[in-house]
């Protein structure tokens, strides 16, 4: 953990926050902080700062907290991902966190099967824990949105233009000729749309609507990657071209 | 699997394999072949081809195998990696081989804890077959050469010469101000050493080193990532820029 992260509710008109349960232990077992020491703190949806430790006690830690003015800007990448199984959904919420996106559709396809929408790994309670997880490793603040579609054909034609307005769009496809870098604007600074299919990959319907919907076919090379791993290379490469100078002929 | 992979030892005279075990059940019970049917197979460090299943007999299944003349490419990429923590290794060793390594170097450094030396992750009958499930996926067949060194300064003063020989060399640091991008020339078509250091980073006299030895450092932005997903993430930027356009201003 590089970063606490705090509910801005928790925070009281002073500037105070008590922490207990595992943020209070990871404070005092593993970042061996002491009174009178501060540690970097973040605000879910809300600025970092730093804080003072006043007091350790029963488990409890209590923090003074001052906050920095600016709000960390929400991450330019949006993920559309159809939903891996749950081990790998598991792994992945974490991970997607610290590289950093700003929204995350789940959907449907037709090879996702259908009991991968039934698992605990889909509901709240579990995957907030793991997506503030990994925004604590990033240092980062902002906290992804998720939804979750089960009608892949209804996402696509009556959801999405709604749910990420005036994003450049791309999907994965080993049928593509041109990489992600050829594709993705470097220094376009507008948010980009990144679409990733079962491990099966989408079939012809759905890559189909999606280039109706102005998804470009973007390729990964010769190698076929298990859906996570292709998750976090597609999402670095997404970020690099992004942040990249905008011409380096 | 994408393609199953064969040693050559096990393919005889006449070009025929008998597969046994995990591959043969693979064969049968998930691509679910039948006798006549073909499966893309590899023999490890040779060439790719095809197979017809001549015969499925008990849990074993006789191939006769076409094997194409060129053995792929190794992969231009090396990876000089200080010991994570024996979970996070054994994610690591299917996704190293998939995204396509020539060799990984594994090394002690000042923040890798001594007992992570003595796991079973690091044996090579662990770790084989899974960088062989990793190359299945990617369709590779050209395996990574694996060392594993206990002293970084022996390694990095005496030893890193031969082990990669006119490489261009990074290491991942975030104090480095330009991007992998940046350093890694595009389209350069030599080999990359990329050094990836411990989860709390390499200290002073390890950059130092490194720096001293020709590694350049290169950043990934404000966000700090967890070994496993700055190891894949490096690897994909590191596969791009080598495979990515001369120029393109």
């Amino acid at each position: 953990v590089n970063l606490v992260l705090i509910e801005a509710t928790e925070i009281d008109g002073a500037g105070n926050a008590r922490l207990s349960g595992a943020r209070a232990d990871h404070i005092e077992r593993v970042l061996h902080v002491v009174p009178g020491q501060t540690v970097r703190i973040g605000v879910i949806d809300g600025p970092r700062g730093t804080a003072i430790v006043t007091s350790i006690d029963g488990g409890a830690v209590v923090l003074q907290c001052a906050l920095e003015r600016e709000i960390p800007a929400r991450p330019a990448i949006d993920l559309l991902l159809a939903v891996p199984r749950p081990k790998v959904m598991r792994r992945l919420w974490a991970q997607i966190a610290a590289l950093g996106v700003g929204r995350i559709i789940l959907t449907n396809a037709e090879k996702v099967e259908r009991n991968y929408f039934d698992t605990h790994i889909l509901a709240p309670e579990t995957f907030r824990p793991l997506l503030i997880e990994g925004l604590q490793q990033a240092r980062d603040t902002r906290l992804p949105e998720v939804s979750i579609h089960r009608q892949f054909k209804i996402l696509i034609e009556d959801q999405l233009d709604e749910l990420c307005a005036s994003s450049q769009r791309v999907v994965a496809d080993p049928s593509a000729e041109r990489s992600l870098t050829e594709v993705v604007q470097t220094g376009a600074r507008e948010r980009v749309l990144l679409a990733i299919g079962p491990e099966g990959g989408w079939n012809g319907f759905e890559l189909g609507l999606l280039g109706a919907h102005g998804f470009q076919v973007i390729g990964m090379g010769p190698r076929t990657l298990r859906t996570d791993t292709a998750c976090v290379a597609l999402l670095a490469l997404c970020g690099a071209a992004l942040s990249g100078p905008q011409s380096r002929g």
